[in-house]
């Protein structure tokens, strides 16, 4: 077989091997804590990707340094035996091993989507044993190690909100292809999708306590003041998350504006005082920043592996 | 035109129109309620399906009975201006507008998908005018027009309900392709779909509060009794609601059988005694059945209706 | 354990279980035929559900007569071992054995989506073992079992087609929620959704030629004529299926109207004689119907298995 | 409305605006050139983003900058009337548009995904003006503005390619967690998802040939060899593209590894010489990497914006 792995070096002297990376990907890790006859559940989907040296591998065949994708969803599963914690933790505590286990893997990125489950009311009291999905937003997290250093960012996305009045959009523009009438009162709606960079060094916070306040704040603030566009309220949300957490270096946010056309009824004798809305799918807005502390330094490489590869 | 629209009579004189029935579908339609400064909202995609005497269109190209699905459309924005209510009372108001309103309308059937919106807490109140997607079950109403019949038939999907002991599965048979073992521990987790037909002529219950409630009785005794089988804990749950509320004749369920498997850790010298479980998403279990009020007459064409065309 | 399993008597005597079937969904099989070099490859996703006498599971937690879904699951690929030949031979064989080697299963459904695949293309040559999946529509297939009769039933599921010119809608009633201007020049769209019935006893048909001519069938009708609604297309496109398939007793359509808006342009000062469109998403037309050979008789049994439970 | 708008400054001075875009997202436009009677067909999902002095609209709620995304979505649809050409030139066209049209737009990513569409065959014909959805792969391209200069990626994604044989994996570490055989002969399947770069300054290149050639030389290579890693395929993949074309700089590629089970059989008295398959879901593997052009100068900002924002 070793043949059929000999590449002609002719044809590599020219093309060479840049940023990879590889994994499992989408585990999904469910975690009972049984100490008691009152269980918890913890509910993971767990991504795993090295980072390193397989060069080996891409140009020549060599799995030598080739740390199995299965052999890492194994590891998943063992470590959730002795509990998660938190999903940044379960994250670093995973980040930990691979780079210390194996010379060749010099960092790499673990991330997680978990989902949050209540226990069934039963006379108003909650269930021991039974639980529904709480079925709101998905919480993220990730983990990069770049050789020694660790970048935790959390996040969470699907958090879908609303306002009914409080917003307007007006003052922009005008060119040729412009149609858009202003507004002072319409409905603005969207599905917040959040990642918040905690500082660096950052590994012993209590994450569950700070994501639950992060969205309740995400929440207060988009009710708070009259909206003047989707930009305004989304700097707004992410200023008012670093003032309460110095644990929080840099937020980033990708806000759909999901709009909310008024129907127009007069041509049935009605009027329509902004009650009824047609909620369109596509096209939609689409607003993005960082909003970060000044003086905090930049992390591109921990952005760069939290989005896509390519 | 015309001429283009002939067809050839020996060639349909052996082939018929069967079954139909047309609209406009998935019209998201959101609805707020401004009386004073505490604002309501109602959000609804709704479908709208004409029965009838439609055979000319279909055969010979005449569209004289053919209210255009763009007309549908426009109806339930404009009856959306009077409030929605609850989807079975809007849906009830579109069957009679469409039957009443053309001879040649027959019949149809006329759903919803609805979706919960809770008022974001600011300082433990809830907010007047800004609303967070509740984001748990999607609620789902049916009306089937048969004449001057009404069927009503309520629902919800996506409920995601979890055990994490008390079921069981054993004392099955086996054959030369069963290789599953018993076990008297497992987690039960399923995803419910479920939808229930009211009694015939129910038109002025209290559909937003049965609908609670009935969501209520479902989680309440999914936590029941050890369950011996899925079977087993569906056919309790429908029986309790229909024990609860003689207002329904028969509840029907589609429940898959979320797999949740024990992972062997002894292979990296852990045990796992059920606490760490890989969640599988295909294959999976998927049990249906209906549970219905003896002597309760059948309605066939409530839930021909209510299915999939095909 | 038994004693959980007892049902108060009083409380079961007029609530009855009503239609009923399970079993294991979506059993994704990958068959590789590999007699030679030249490799061929069949893959499904098999959904298997039996129906018969399961009362005792579902009222008294009694598991004697439920074949596990896991023991379906395992019969689904150990019979993929002798083969696949069409999805629905493979769907037949299955019902036989399940029918056949438990007296309590008196019927059930069988269902598949298949996937195509093509030899992917080497100096025009196709290859002996690479692949790439075809990608246009997913074929179905139904094998509904009611004691010893079979039902057939094959189908297509997202083959999405447009026609440019050729179209148009007009002569329909107006009532004062019309709104829509008549045209005799738009674009027809739709992805066609199609199932039909083989007549009854037909077994030993060539199922994947039929499938082949009644998709080229489909595509054709729809290319021709004039388009008065989708609902007369639609009507013609079943009838040619019929007319040149004698084994195919009737044929349902669940047709979208997936609009196509023409972009008024002229606020930017530019023509636009039909050419740049705005494709929208939702709401949209759905128009379903059944077309049928007269004189065949009527087998709701076989579409009320065909369609969701509820 | 003005003092609404007020932020306090003493909150601000820390608090700073990062990278930001903005725009509208998912445009679908169809483009239908009718020239003659034998019509054809572009369509397209445009996003288009803009980057450049926005502050004020996040700080102070000052939409003078702000160019609607509706107006965006206009501009899309009125360029589309001089036709598209290749999703690459198009999006050039916009960017360069934006970019000169209003000072403080200093750059801006725009997005497309591509659909193609084929004549329909009727008596081996291809008809004028019916077409189906080929619905293999998405065609999918960015431009990145980036002052004066253009940043021209190309891609595909879903594109699912499959080899029975010639594949194996062997030869990798093993520790306590691995519990994966050896295997020098498996299924090898992925859904390609590639992006490659045109070296700088490309913008009178044939796109759609050049696409059409891209795709042709992934699939052939992806046939070619025995496979001892997804990641020597990929790489395989990458430079032979890169070999054939002196016009891209890189390539990068996300390729999940489809994971295909031999079913064990043999617990049915049956054998199975890698011929019945379970083909899941999750998790799976994920390899990534970039294949570039030695010299070929990184270009860390494309990437940055051709990659989800966080």
């Amino acid at each position: 077989m070793t043949d059929t792995l000999t590449r002609p070096e002719t044809a590599t002297d020219r093309i060479v091997l840049g940023p990879n990376q590889y994994g499992k990907a989408e585990v999904r890790v469910v975690k009972v804590t049984r100490d008691s006859d009152r269980h918890e559940i913890e509910d993971l989907s767990v991504s795993s990707q090295l980072r390193g040296d397989f060069a080996a591998a891409h140009l020549a065949g060599d799995n030598g340094h080739v740390v199995p994708t299965d052999t890492q969803k194994n590891t998943v599963f063992a470590f959730a035996r002795a509990g998660i914690g938190s999903p940044e933790q379960f994250l670093l505590r995973l980040s930990d091993h691979f780079t210390s286990s194996f010379d060749w893997v010099q960092g790499g990125r673990w991330s997680a989507e978990s989902y949050a489950w209540e226990r069934i009311s039963v006379d108003g009291q909650g269930h021991d044993h039974s639980f529904v999905r709480k079925g709101q937003e998905t919480r993220t997290a990730l983990v990069v190690a770049d050789g020694a250093a660790r970048h935790v960012i959390a996040g969470l996305t699907g958090l879908t909100v609303l306002k009914t009045t409080e917003s307007g959009f007006a003052g922009y523009p005008k060119d040729r292809y412009t149609t858009l009438p202003e507004t002072a009162d319409r409905i603005l709606a969207t599905d917040v999708t959040a990642r918040w960079r905690y500082v660096e060094g950052a590994r012993d916070l209590d994450f569950n306590a700070l994501y639950d306040d992060v969205k309740r704040l995400l929440l207060e603030e988009f009710t708070q003041r009259y909206s003047a566009a989707l930009q305004t309220t989304m700097f707004d949300m992410g200023r008012r998350v670093l003032e309460a957490h110095p644990e929080i270096a840099e937020i980033r946010m990708s806000l759909p504006n999901n709009h909310h056309f008024v129907v127009d009824l007069t041509q049935f004798d009605l009027d329509n005082p902004n009650e009824v809305f047609f909620a369109a799918d596509r096209p939609y807005g689409l607003i993005e920043a960082s909003i970060s502390r000044e003086g905090q330094a930049e992390v591109p490489q921990a952005w760069e592996a939290a989005t896509s590869f390519c």
